[in-house]
């Protein structure tokens, strides 16, 4: 499978990166080229040092589209509608949305969706008709996915109301080691797992944990 | 600490009585004494069968409130308004909210938050002022509280707005083995808490675990 990442210079989009290289031809999607792939080069770089082979590709964000099977959309809420609306040829594609609508108030973090409910259901407004669009990895946090040492046995929320495209997105989560992927539902629950992630983040803030984490048993 | 459980006769109410009377002087508050009465001696025979003393009183869901030092609002949400109406006295006192708004929407669980934005923040606006109201135990399955074979090793996010009767909460849950209680920030906070139970039953449901519990880490 091939997996293109969006935005994938910034934090989160490094991480899976990362994490996904040695397992799948990816592709680093960034507004330009270089940025592109000079983070190819540190990623790869990362994953010799520990001994790792990989297959990472770096292009713009248009041209990872046009290469990749599986899209992730590694961006924050705010470029969301502006990306969405650039990007051309996304039919029948998985694409997976890890956004979430935050904001910060003073000493903590609530969720702010948009008026469609959620960062996944504005996407799938924008989105072609036949785009398979699912929402997976909102809650791992970026730190998280970059530190190689951590085994990342995180539990993995994913929702969407295409159960061929859900199976994709949850082999991928699978076979990152040792995500677990859980089936969330249909995208329209996608409020339940985005607004997960700010709880994650005062949790962090107001216990003096680092880059918490969630697991369901 | 005296505490008391308004709906303690319910699933969720009892498994706690369960769990916390080894350990405080727990009311079970009923809207009749004799039910309440029936569930301690239900409970204490099943504490006994474990070779647990206790300390179980049942009662009118006012006296448990003018007994209790810390009272848990153990109910339905549909029940948040009447009973909080009918009750007198919480002036001054802990009260707990593990009060969650769910709606079930065909296949899936969805959280439906009254216009406060959230069960809480409803109680909030009914209690009246010098209360201390928290937000805790949320997240806990009926059936996790009342498996005593079950060392209940999950978090617990506790919110509020007044540290000392956070501390009081956070000291409770720590006191329950073998809950980890964390701070999740003050109650405009509550649906990030509270919207994660439907999360966790949805989960249930897609993924045919049961009684979904969660860790942060």
């Amino acid at each position: 499978m091939r997996i293109g990442i969006i935005g994938g210079t910034g934090g989160i989009g490094e991480g899976m990166a990362l994490r996904m290289a040695p397992f799948h031809t990816v592709v680093i999607g960034s507004r330009e080229t270089e940025k592109a792939q000079v983070c190819c080069r540190e990623c790869e770089e990362i994953l010799m040092k520990k001994g790792l082979s990989c297959s990472l590709i770096g292009k713009t964000n248009q041209e990872t589209v046009d290469f990749a099977d599986l899209v992730i959309l590694a961006i924050p809420f705010k470029f969301l509608v502006p990306t969405l609306q650039e990007l051309k040829g996304l039919e029948g594609k998985v694409v997976v949305s890890p956004v979430n609508p935050i904001e910060k108030t003073g000493e903590y973090f609530s969720y702010v969706p948009p008026s469609e409910g959620s960062a996944a259901l504005l996407a799938r407004k924008l989105l072609p008709e036949g785009t398979q669009l699912c929402l997976a990895f909102n809650n791992i946090a970026a730190n998280r996915w970059r530190d190689l040492d951590d085994p990342l046995e995180y539990s993995v929320a994913v929702c969407g109301d295409d159960m061929g495209a859900k199976r994709k997105v949850m082999e991928l989560a699978a076979g990152t080691p040792h995500l677990r992927p859980l089936d969330a539902g249909p995208l329209a629950v996608a409020p339940l797992v985005e607004s997960l992630t700010p709880l994650l983040l005062n949790l962090g803030r107001f216990n003096r944990m680092k880059d918490v984490g969630v697991r369901f048993f």
